[in-house]
């Protein structure tokens, strides 16, 4: 038998609904390829032109309390698909270099992560999906998500 | 057990020694997914600009000789792999497109290609592989060269 293409996969993980086939596929190729599975979520950095229209209590820290929903769905990830608390990560940053930071961080050799098409949110991950194809050190799974 | 995430693999062939890599990963994938795996290579067109500038003996077809260098070198590729003739495909045109197109009618579930750094051939693949995650129906796998 030919050795194991992937020893780690890094899955980027937004938690929504249409990317759930993301999800999938990353469980199932860990499966077969009895890979280790690391999910990552980021948070990212709110643009401050954005932050700046909203109207927000005084001591209310966006950033946090989008750290705290991304903590409580990533336990239900976690949980969902077994992969262990030490594997369960969620940072803050640009989403294209941080999923490239803790690819090397974790040693990973295949990030799994969504592509997809030109509009609105789809057309953010699919930036997100070439910065990572541009940048990585190893190998990249865009996986097309079933909406346009 | 999970379902085979996989069942048609579509490998993007350029026989260059320095995407032997992407060969190996395209093997070891469809032994473990236990997928069907078509080689494609394209001979690209070559750009007027360029072609003009070369001396070429009268009745020789530039394109069908590079057509003919690249059907020895898939026979000796489909061989090694064990790749039936019919599930290996030489091709002209631009190369984002032509895979795109194959990949479409073959109904490949996914696109195995090379993906580089900045300079030189790597650049230019780097371009293939980011033209094809942007147009690509199915998940597209970017296997990391070696070389920069």
């Amino acid at each position: 038998m030919t050795p194991f293409p992937y020893r780690h996969l890094l899955l980027a993980a937004d938690f929504a609904p249409e990317t759930e086939g993301v999800v999938a596929r990353a469980a199932e190729l860990r499966a077969h390829l009895r890979a280790r599975l690391t999910l990552l979520h980021v948070v990212e950095y709110l643009p401050m032109s954005y932050s700046g229209d909203l109207v927000l209590p005084e001591d209310f820290d966006l950033e946090q309390e989008l750290v705290e929903v991304a903590k409580r769905q990533m336990a239900a990830l976690g949980e969902r698909l077994d992969v262990p608390p030490g594997d369960r990560r969620i940072e803050t940053g640009s989403t294209g270099r941080t999923i490239l930071r803790v690819a090397e961080e974790i040693g990973a050799d295949l990030i799994v992560l969504g592509s997809h098409g030109r509009h609105g949110l789809a057309a953010l991950l699919g930036s997100t999906a070439r910065s990572v194809l541009n940048g990585a050190k190893c190998d990249v799974l865009a996986v097309r998500l079933g909406v346009e």
